[in-house]
């Protein structure tokens, strides 16, 4: 079978990393893997990324085996957890702040929208990832303008400063969805907008990570929320590329792997509607990039 | 001996952490004392912070056996390298925009600048750290404005989110010195002021962490390049104090044990001056708070 989907999921109590099965329906774990064919697989995601080319190697290998003797089951998706892509995030989350013409005139409230020379980079605290179900803590306490964003992520496989747009994409090693959750009157009150993206809980990752070679060359991206559909973008809407953006972060600042870059949000964001539709409590935010899978979280 | 301030250094190749002598010309590595004592001590001073009052308990007790033995002799500063206090940083670094006066002044180009309601809170990538006496890689293909900003950093020792401003002390572990290194054209460019900020070699921190307990009610605060005083101010002229930024920060984001919160810049940084007088090839910066120590630094 071709590796196209990475999962991190909990089973039994216990974290682990693995690759879904053709029908996408089960999962072949890394621990069952490597016991049954004695490949050596790293215990965790990053370090499976970080192994690049030669983990993938080594993946598919015990896959090939698999297929001969069936030795491995696939572990049925609705009896584990799956958890964001990078559970604890030590590495950087790079947001594209400005990255679709309509966002910015719902934004700036102007039917003629200037687009930026230059992307707006922002980031996240890594300590408000959360996975697909886990619960977005609306912070009542603090925030009455808990807002959703939408977003394709890259994840960066090799390192490098001063990437060209021409070998950007070597340094890719596959997407997923991302929740840039805002807390748009803290983002406001700070001015830099860190502070009210940062907040716990406000930044929902997965289900899977969708491998670059099994990519196609634009995604679709739908936000429901309670079932309705709030943002229907496409990132061929773009106005910085996927190569151009890794090019310009990556001027001066070296990207590990494991790196995220969020790529920006298309319109129908709340704070986009007149009056601005924020989230509450009991609301479900719905990201589909058809693709890649749909990430759902619950407000808490 | 009282323990006062705590250093991580590189000693034959191996990266450790220690507690400087009285005299503050010598560590005891954690590394000696361990073997000589048999006190469990931790690898990394990330994790000694994590301990908190139990790891600096294990150290007294170890000091106070070598009082009496004299078994472990202190390394003589001259013979290490001191490093980051956490050389590789997993955790957020949380910097402050906007806390001094006279700072806002120069950067607004305002004789009457209105004090923020609410501190300006952005961050730097992690990836940016470096020690004493590392070179910061002025980067002349993507700026030509590089400027330094001396800044007391607060270093969080135990885990906490919503805290009090009657609580927040109890959060702080300790302070050191952070140079807040900024490419200021990148800084505008970009709107937000992250990617400006993060570029490799940008974010110089020691050369050691001075306990809380050890610590005076204000600290003051000189920056130099090349032997000439640019910023000469003091913690006490903050427009948020210490407990306020923690409170802030904490609120709906929860503070980990090696968190850093950077907590602003006095006036004097280079774009200040008009003409601007930014930092170039072989300049060097020296910010020294004489309570912690002088974080120096060369531009490469």
């Amino acid at each position: 079978m071709m590796i196209k989907k990475l999962v991190t999921f909990e089973d039994l109590g216990f974290v682990q990393w693995g690759v879904l099965n053709e029908a996408e329906d089960g999962v072949y774990g890394a621990i069952a893997l490597e016991e049954a064919f004695f490949t050596p697989l790293p215990e965790t995601m990053l370090e499976f990324i970080r192994q690049g080319n030669d983990g993938l190697l080594a993946l598919a290998d015990a896959l090939e085996q698999n297929e001969k003797t069936g030795a491995v089951k696939a572990k049925p998706l609705d009896t584990i957890r799956i958890m964001a892509p990078i559970p604890h995030m030590e590495r950087n989350i790079f947001c594209i702040g400005k990255n679709y013409t309509e966002h910015i005139a719902e934004f700036d409230k102007t039917a003629m929208p200037k687009p930026p020379k230059y992307p707006v980079i922002f980031t996240k605290a890594t300590s408000s990832v959360i996975g697909p179900d886990d619960l977005i803590d609306p912070h009542t306490n603090v925030t009455s303008q808990v807002d959703y964003e939408g977003e394709l992520a890259v994840i960066i496989g090799k390192e490098g400063s001063d990437i060209t747009v021409g070998e950007a994409m070597d340094h890719v090693y596959g997407f997923t969805i991302l929740n840039d959750v805002t807390a748009r009157d803290l983002q406001a009150n700070h001015v830099q907008w860190f502070h009210g993206k940062s907040l716990d809980t406000f930044c929902p990752i997965g289900p899977y990570i969708l491998l670059r070679d099994a990519a196609p060359d634009t995604f679709d991206i739908v936000t429901k929320v309670n079932n309705e559909v709030r943002q229907d973008g496409s990132t061929g809407e773009f106005i910085f590329t996927i190569p151009e953006l890794i090019h310009t972060i990556s001027q001066g600042t070296t990207l590990f792997p494991g790196d995220i870059i969020a790529t920006g949000t298309p319109s129908g964001v709340g704070v986009g509607f007149n009056p601005p539709r924020f989230l509450h409590s009991g609301d479900t935010v719905e990201i589909t990039i058809p693709a890649i899978g749909t990430l759902k979280n619950k407000v808490k």
